[in-house]
């Protein structure tokens, strides 16, 4: 099966939260072989990063390779300065949140797609989201269009034979909810998944990740595992 | 002097070989303060470090900031797989060299983008070359025009101000000989950049930078002050 001509297969840029770990399953079931990248970009939450490794253990990838990007202190953003306070309001409709992290989605992008055309891969999955994520502007549908094209201008594969690699975010209209579901008919193992951004032993429950994740749980009306049987507190 | 909006200066992508030093020279002149971006990608001349950091004193730039990259081996090619020989038979027309960086621009200028978005900065400078390395995708001017394109897409001031980050290669269409000339006429120290892929403590004179250094000053008609007074005899 090779749906983009010469390319097949696919690389799945995987941080161990609940988005990508969902992009995996949807990945592994339609662009196999898959691997797997996850990018540590001076985020605080490095605890994901054992959750990414549990996940590619448990989809067996053909290759999980970590990269340790050291630009966290170049970027302005309350994700990548411990100096700067996490938001706990939630995300506001119209505002670009302090999460945002300047140029990241360009930056993981254009290393998964130098990895794509190493291996020749046709098919690059980010677990990229509008509606939680609303006011980011590497998270909207004409963003990805456009660094598809440059995919074409940019690569070897492009300029000898005319292929682009995809870019594709399957969740970006998915409420949160709604990847719950979708992560369950999959059988996602969410209690491999992390998504808090404090850097705990235990989810802080205070975050806006925590509650976007608490959020999808009770609207998709199921428990998360992560937090054992008992119903999520946050 | 504020030619772009409200962002102002820029940042050069400063390998320390002879164009990126041009480049360095250029953005002083046209786009001040100027900021420095040395990324190390896994590629054997390290060397150029030394070099970088010595422009950038020269220069007095801003802030020089190094990035190490450790995706050498996660990309395909004979500058960042020892394994794989170095060409030395000069470019071919009309062939992508096997020194060919899956990606490597993109990857680049989107560091750069994250770190001129932080810094609100206006532009970013490349010592990119069409001429000598004709068959790079990621060296041509098609290219660099979707990438600033896609710069008011991917960034905060692109959605809110419709700005975009300038991508400024204005060593695209020169030959190694006119670089050295426009390098003549602004004062690149010659004598602090470095060239040679292999790695050495002098110019192996064998691959294809040192070639195209040697034949570029040649067809200048001075010596490479990097070997002293004694012309080059590469």
């Amino acid at each position: 099966m090779n749906r983009g001509g010469s390319l097949r297969g696919s690389v799945v840029l995987l941080s161990g939260g609940m988005d990508s770990a969902t992009c995996l399953a949807i990945a592994s079931h339609d662009r196999p072989p898959v691997h797997a990248l996850t990018v540590l970009y001076g985020q605080r939450h490095a605890r994901e990063v054992r959750a990414a490794r549990a996940l590619a253990r448990r989809y067996q990838v053909r290759s999980h390779v970590i990269v340790r990007l050291p630009i966290g202190p170049l970027l302005d953003s309350s994700l990548t300065r411990p100096s700067r306070s996490l938001p706990t309001a939630g995300p506001h409709r119209g505002r670009i949140p302090s999460t945002y992290v300047p140029a990241r989605n360009t930056i993981l992008l254009s290393i998964a797609l130098g990895y794509a055309e190493s291996h020749r891969l046709g098919a690059i999955y980010l677990g990229a989201n509008a509606i939680d994520y609303s006011g980011y502007p590497d998270c909207r549908p004409e963003y990805f269009r456009a660094f598809e094209r440059l995919t074409r201008l940019a690569t070897r594969i492009g300029v000898e034979r005319g292929e682009r690699v995809r870019i594709l975010a399957p969740l970006l209209s998915l409420s949160k909810a709604d990847i719950v579901r979708r992560g369950d008919r999959l059988g996602v193992p969410w209690d491999l998944t992390w998504s808090c951004y404090a850097g705990g032993l235990r989810p802080c429950g205070r975050c806006d990740a925590c509650r976007l994740r608490a959020r999808g749980f009770r609207a998709a009306r199921r428990p998360d595992p992560l937090f054992g049987f008992r119903s999520s507190r946050a």
